[in-house]
């Protein structure tokens, strides 16, 4: 069987995540090892693709006209687009793969992908969804960076029909590029859980700016406030989309946020602190058994 | 005029806070000048005490029965204790200050000093407020350092009898500790803001702690629930009181983020998707002019 190291990987979107992706290949997988391995990448900002390409993380570059000759050599290709833009993707582009080749994504919402999985799937193409759970709130190809993985989480989400073989080299990938702890689930569990962790918090922080009287207000700042709205410097069509393809799940636990908050709002009006102490000694409590959970992430 | 490296400080609290002023002034003040001033400190937890001692840290450590033998040394006298406690530490205190000290504290809501100034204030004596804008979600002198301070904010509240020289002086201690902008305002002002950058802040991560469902989430976590909830490793005695002494700016805060929140989740519900792109739109200007206002504190 090939080598990862010999594999031709197709990158499909040379934007923040793209980018990175293929430049934690370039070096963690391809020059670290005597590799036969190439990268090939598409985008349809002609920029980027130049300068992936000059910056020799990418071997060879093509426009967005060119992705089905791109497609036909690759053994591994990772499509990092918006989800609607990765199915209609998946869609046009279903007979361009190669015969046998793993085809993943990156979008952060699956159930748009499962639920039109019948029109692009093919019994010859591996297609293994999965979301690396990392990003940065700069945008596009000059931000990106090889080393934002390390550490991380990364979500795969393998179909009955996915061989053993190609989920292994998979795993391989992920953890050679730096992601630490592989969680594998399905896509009801994945879109609930991402709800929370990812889409309820850049609601919160977004709705945090949203309300601040004015700009000034960092200069009374001690980091509190600047670590709860980072992610508000936040790309507006991705997540405008993000939010309405997992629009139940989200509402969901914006609602259970919002009994939250009412509950400790209702206790500071009323004076009282010994409800309010025992909310936060909980909080406390179970706060730290999550970071006991995430130590292998520091 | 008595330069600030030969000043005897009296720091009354030996927590994170009172450990970490403390090492920056033996680093800052007292090391990196050939100086004959000194540190004394007091704490009810004689371990703490005896540590800073160990440490080199604290020059004489005193217990809380001996705090008036202390005070009397002091040039300047830093209280750092919980808010109501600072208030009855400087009733009870109130004779034991040398004549021309200069007396601070780092109380995080102001109104309950302001509002009962007149049961402790001394001609003889310049009661400068202040709020060093640095934490950490640790606690004790064990967690203390005295490199918390570099680059973050300090607001001082300077009254109408202030002498002039003195505020030169807690300047001058301010930056040399590591502070890089310094911000005077009065009592009004600092509630209303700190009650927006601080408390509210702290009530959201709490509140979104205990929405989780589980303690597992952070399995699928990519750093902004992480991000959002470190503050949340939350100082229970500390905070409930913080929230109600200052709970109708506290309280009008949150109504104003619930808006925000519901708005967005409005938007969302409706599928409205014009309205939260330019939502997030305008979040994303907002929170980048508050960024570039921020340059300094990077």
């Amino acid at each position: 069987m090939k080598k990862l190291s010999d594999f031709t990987f197709g990158i499909v979107g040379l934007g923040l995540m793209g980018g990175s992706l293929a430049k934690a290949i370039r070096e963690y997988v391809l020059d670290e090892h005597n590799s036969t391995g190439k990268i090939l990448g598409c985008d349809v900002n002609a920029v980027s693709v130049s300068l992936s390409v000059e910056q020799h993380i990418v071997d060879k570059g093509y426009s967005s006209e060119q992705t089905d000759e791109m497609l036909r050599q690759c053994d591994f290709v990772y499509i990092c687009l918006y989800p609607h833009a990765t199915l209609k993707f998946l869609q046009e582009h279903k007979s361009d793969f190669k015969s046998g080749a793993i085809v993943s994504d990156i979008s952060g919402v699956k159930s748009l992908l499962f639920e039109n999985m019948n029109s692009f799937l093919r019994e010859d193409v591996d297609f293994i969804p999965g979301h690396p759970m990392a990003g940065s709130e700069r945008e596009g190809y000059v931000h990106s960076s090889g080393e934002v993985f390390k550490n991380r989480n990364y979500i795969v989400l393998p179909l009955p029909s996915t061989k053993k073989e190609n989920l292994e080299m998979f795993k391989l990938l992920i953890t050679a590029m730096g992601f630490t702890r592989i969680i594998e689930t399905d896509y009801h569990v994945h879109d609930h859980k991402i709800a929370f962790t990812s889409q309820l918090c850049h609601v919160i922080a977004s709705a945090l700016v949203n309300s601040a009287e004015d700009t000034k207000i960092t200069a009374f700042g001690g980091g509190s406030y600047e670590d709860l709205t980072r992610i508000a410097l936040i790309n507006a069509p991705l997540w405008t989309e993000l939010f309405l393809s997992n629009k139940n799940e989200l509402l969901n636990h914006i609602n259970n946020f919002q009994k939250s908050l009412e509950t400790l709002k209702t206790a500071i009006e009323k004076d009282d602190s010994n409800a309010i102490e025992k909310y936060l000694e909980d909080v406390r409590v179970k706060r730290t058994a999550m970071s006991r959970i995430d130590t292998v992430e520091k």
